[in-house]
């Protein structure tokens, strides 16, 4: 990941063409998003140091808890914008990256090098469980919204909405309780990370996990800010935006070290990374988000119908292909088919 | 379940309520549902012993088809009734509370006791592609004609219903030939019963039976008679009482003997149990209630949009989650969860 | 396929109904159907042979690629009819016939023989994963565009359909550098077929095969010509022709293949055969088609929700049953029940 680096460039650009009042809203949102790319990096890096401090329970759990914390910050400064369709969008938007595009190019790009790649069926089968009970719990109020059209009034969504949240992190808790206490044995050694060789410091990683939340959070500052404008500007709905790009540009990190980690032959590092990323989507961030906006003004749970096919469509898929604990590049390329589909649907709508 | 024995108690009160003109419908509900939940227990151990004189084969086919006769006497007066809302909506009530409530719950219980329980994969996945044609030959003519909005007349449906009927009770037939026939051997010796001990003598057993079914029709009578005006004194719609309520009701019985059997480790009796019991439930109570609503006023078997995606949910995260012969606690969780999002789903509309 | 001999007489009955100026339009349909199934056989054959003469690697593409060569001739004549319908439901409803009504009497027949019959799971499991994500990839844009209404102009349907067809095309294409390349191990021997002897010779094969094609293309000129006023005359819908009659015609040669493959306990070839020919239908042959129709009037590739739903359920049905790698009579029957299930919905709308 070291080209990942040369993109801390864009922070000081960014800022500079901010403070200098320049208008352009495309070229800010491309400046803001490069920016994030190696923050977001870096984020992961720091965490990980700081778990490996915690020792392998605290930090696993730091791990799973604060992966997603770049789609947080975006996404609660997006929330006090008042972009909730553009929030929504990225979560629905953030598991088919993960599920789809993330996954399908490991497979891909690992079955170039390596006939068939193995990963851990058992743990990758109660992800995919898990999966499955995540997108069924956070559409089951949108498909009951959808098919009584706008009886009810706003208020019950919210409430729906609300106890769907709690009900998703209480599981969510109940999964790392699963993992890391009471069945940590069928995950075997991964999480176990007592080999793994400090780089930074503590105080140092500490120092750097501060700094890149500050400063992704004034990027996300910038990037929320050129969102409205930039679809004005160049004719992309919001929705677009919001399912396809901000995705991409949350998961850069992720994506490349799941390339990498097929690269390597660990294939069970890389699923876990796109199917882990996608739960910790729906069942930490999403009901986190519920909760924060409460505090502004309620967001409902309530995807739209493209986000609902697109959401069961790729859990499904993905369960299926990863079922056999085994995988080759053409199941990867079709993972990628399904996600490329679907993105160009969203472009053209 | 030794537990359900002080539950006759309501049997008298409800007798005398009913008899002295008690008016409110919410302690009718009440006594007469709890009074059923005992007789449904009691009709199920006179089965069970008849079965035992009849042999292993009469007694499986006597066992797999009186297993459900509580929700079918219910089902009978509530169609005489009229109550055809509530009828469809028991029937998917029965489903989902079977697959993921009494499930869950058996996983959920057994698997705090046991780390890992397993069960027979072969034979589970049979009842679970059975139960995946039944729910979509079940569906079919809803999903249908929820496309086509209601420019057909109505005596179209019912054909279509009465045509569905027939194929999934010969499908019914030919899964008991295939279970107790010609594939006996796949389901081990649970169906053999050849080592199991009588209680009762066998005239005891059927006056016991005769007794049962009598007072269950009382009870259902009563019951079926303050569904209306419950629903209308408390503010629950009569759907949530049909999909939530009765099927709790009907299956109390069933669910305590699954979660005991989780508690001793025979996980391949809950869980057959549970699927066992939908598959009744799709393949031969819903087709016999069709034929009798024939008698009255014909029913169609078209369940609205909320019931079919309950179904399809519920069908889809069972399979999942038995597919791999084996279950711990948390799956037992998921399955619980995706319950209780639809029960507090249906609640709130 | 003896009794497909017989067929032949009734290629010159049809044409010299056509040239007498014979109107009834149910007799010509009919007769015209009976002309094809004999043709279809003796196209199937003749590409097997030059297949064989051709090498392994050619003649699987050979064979692979002209299976469908009836569905394609009798499509590309109704396109340029304008029966854009009657095409579309053709497509829905050979994958339909394919996967439930041709595997489903392969696995019954054969399981009246033998108690249970396997096949290759892997190669199977690859086979499903791809057509659960042809099904998607064909069916996103149709479910797409049913969920806004039309609010889009019709240029965008056609840029979209024709975008779904590159990548579904490039999927078929890498689908078989899969199974003819990169891994053709996992297909067994089956593919290599040097063991295979020829009947006939090279010229003679090609011979056949350019008659074979001519006479199909004629009386499928005569099929197309019938289904308008056959449909009005009988007053059976187009749709019902385009999704249960023509792919009967269309598959019957395959259909009779694979049930003998069945009774020969030969379960791989069987499943191949109705999976393989499912895929290219949704990989080749419709995507072949959206682009023929640019050259005629482009015909979009959106489904009516009602092919959308039998195409997802026969797949869901399909996969679960195939993939334990084992069937038995029982899961034959269900397959066919879902089919008549279907076929009986149809018929009444």
């Amino acid at each position: 990941m070291k080209w990942l680096k040369f993109l801390f460039i864009f922070i000081p650009i960014s800022i500079v063409l901010e403070v200098s009042g320049f208008h352009n809203p495309l070229v800010l949102f491309i400046v803001s998003c490069l920016s994030i790319i190696p923050l977001a990096g870096l984020m992961g890096e720091a965490t990980e140091e700081i778990s490996v401090y915690a020792g392998s329970r605290v930090g696993g759990f730091l791990n799973a808890t604060f992966g997603n914390a770049t789609e947080l910050i975006i996404s609660i400064l997006a929330i006090r914008a008042g972009l909730f369709d553009v929030v929504k969008a990225s979560i629905a938007g953030s598991v088919l990256g993960n599920t789809l595009l993330v996954l399908g190019a490991s497979m891909f790009v690992g079955g170039l090098k390596y006939k068939s790649q193995k990963f851990n069926k058992k743990a990758i089968g109660m992800s995919t469980n898990m999966l499955l009970l995540a997108v069924i719990g956070l559409c089951i109020p949108a498909i009951f919204m959808h098919s009584i059209d706008s009886k009810l009034i706003s208020t019950r969504y919210e409430s729906l909405s609300v106890a769907v949240a709690v009900i998703l992190l209480i599981v969510y808790i109940l999964g790392l309780v699963f993992s890391f206490y009471t069945h940590k044995d069928i995950y075997g050694t991964e999480h176990d990370g007592s080999d793994k060789e400090t780089k930074w410091s503590l105080k140092f990683s500490i120092l750097v996990l501060v700094i890149a939340t500050v400063l992704i959070a004034v990027e996300s500052e910038f990037l929320v800010g050129s969102v409205e404008p930039m679809s004005k500007a160049i004719g992309l709905s919001e929705f677009f935006v919001g399912i396809i790009l901000i995705p991409i540009v949350g998961n850069a990190a992720e994506h490349s070290t799941a390339i990498i980690m097929a690269l390597k032959n660990k294939m069970d590092v890389a699923v876990e990374i796109s199917i882990g990323s996608s739960l910790q989507i729906i069942l930490f961030v999403a009901p986190i988000l519920i909760f924060i906006s409460l505090l502004f003004r309620p967001m409902s749970i309530v995807f739209n119908e493209f986000e609902l096919i697109a959401l069961i469509s790729s859990i499904f898929i993905v369960s299926k292909v990863a079922s056999d604990g085994e995988c080759n590049w053409l199941e990867g390329v079709q993972l990628m088919s399904v996600y490329l589909i679907i993105a160009i649907a969203f472009f053209i709508i």
